[in-house]
């Protein structure tokens, strides 16, 4: 079935006429009158339609079936360029609702405030296309962050909020989630120089659990992908 | 400590002098007498050695402390060159031992018998590379079957022989993991345009356990990481 976003307020609409992109996609597609599409708000909540004449009459309204139960969102230091929009494709399509980029004192790579509004409008694009092509209900917003401390606080709002660190060996990810019942985790990793020792201790100040990752090192793209694949797992997502 | 592979060999004399490419990394690092290295056979053995004059005395050899007590072999359908490139060095990273394509009815993209062995070369460097990076003992295989049949008879050998079909939808990883203890996974993938259902079928019959990766579809590269990951989970490497 095709799939379009349109806004939570269009999709309230009795009848509803696709406008813009989403018009000229369903041309494209050649519908014809008595097919079904199915329309999403990418904040969850989405409509089966059916095509009648120029407009699309609601079947039914539901919340996504594509959504995870638990919602993560993935905090990770700046990373060179290509390696953000890499995650940024990546947690989308593994279901993460947020994808957070914050500074860290080793971060090679941060936007100047000029490019950054230009540069986030890129990377909201990149999980708009990437939460169409893998079917999910919710397009994950991504955040910039000013400061380390800033997300640090943010994150320590989650149910979990983890942090990753390659020197810690005792605690995993296991105990980690088996502390509690969670429905909302924050996952924190490093940039590619890593976090200082100061950085982690801040992070156990402000609340959050720093756990290992396993005795390989990761790179910095990876760590984020990986923590998040094992939550959805461990949150019995598939 | 700086890290060297070295043939199993090497790894076993009394006193070894590091040749070749080894050799220079040792000059560039400039590491002085009574300074210590490991050396790694990339096969899962280990030596810790102190630099004596030209050559190196063991200290201490013993089985790499960086390798899962899972043997997890990625079994993936021929996708685009760089997405099985980054495949190889996604998977080594997370601590795969093998990395397997194949082809299959829908796959776009096949090398042909000529360039194969140059290509595999190239691939054997990038697991390489990526062991060395992530601290891996053991340098992942990358292997190249000659059709699907193959790759299912191949992987119907380990503990457990699992094919993610984003169709299937009652049966979970996680029901598949706690089928019985394992110590070796085979965890198979389709190519860009998926797997046929006939393809499916032959893998049931290959006596593979067919599971879901979830209700999001991941694409052909993704897949296998999050698989990957979530298996090293389960079998508690973090």
């Amino acid at each position: 079935m095709a799939r379009f976003f349109v806004s939570s307020r269009e999709l309230e609409a009795e009848q509803i006429f696709l406008t813009g992109e989403n018009a000229q996609h369903m041309k494209v597609l050649r519908l014809k009158p008595g097919e079904e599409v199915l329309l999403c708000d990418g904040a969850g909540r989405e409509a089966r339609c059916v095509l009648e004449g120029e407009g699309l009459r609601v079947l039914e309204r539901r919340a996504s079936a594509a959504e995870a139960a638990v919602a993560v969102s993935v905090y990770l230091a700046f990373p060179k360029a290509d390696k953000l929009e890499h995650v940024i494709q990546k947690a989308t399509e593994l279901g993460a609702v947020e994808i957070v980029a914050f500074p860290t004192s080793r971060c090679v790579s941060r936007p100047d405030e000029k490019s950054l509004q230009k540069k986030l409008d890129r990377w909201q694009k990149i999980a708009l296309s990437a939460a169409g092509q893998s079917g999910r209900g919710v397009i994950p917003k991504v955040l910039v962050l000013g400061s380390y401390a800033e997300a640090l606080r943010r994150a320590a709002q989650a149910d979990l909020g983890l942090l990753f660190y390659e020197n810690e060996h005792a605690v995993t990810l296991k105990m980690a989630l088996s502390e509690k019942p969670y429905r909302s985790v924050a996952l924190l990793t490093g940039p590619e120089g890593g976090l200082s020792e100061e950085e982690v201790a801040q992070a156990r100040e402000a609340g959050l659990t720093v756990c290992t990752l396993g005795r390989r090192i990761l790179r910095c793209e990876t760590a984020p992908l990986c923590a998040l694949s094992a939550v959805m797992y461990d949150a019995g997502e598939f």
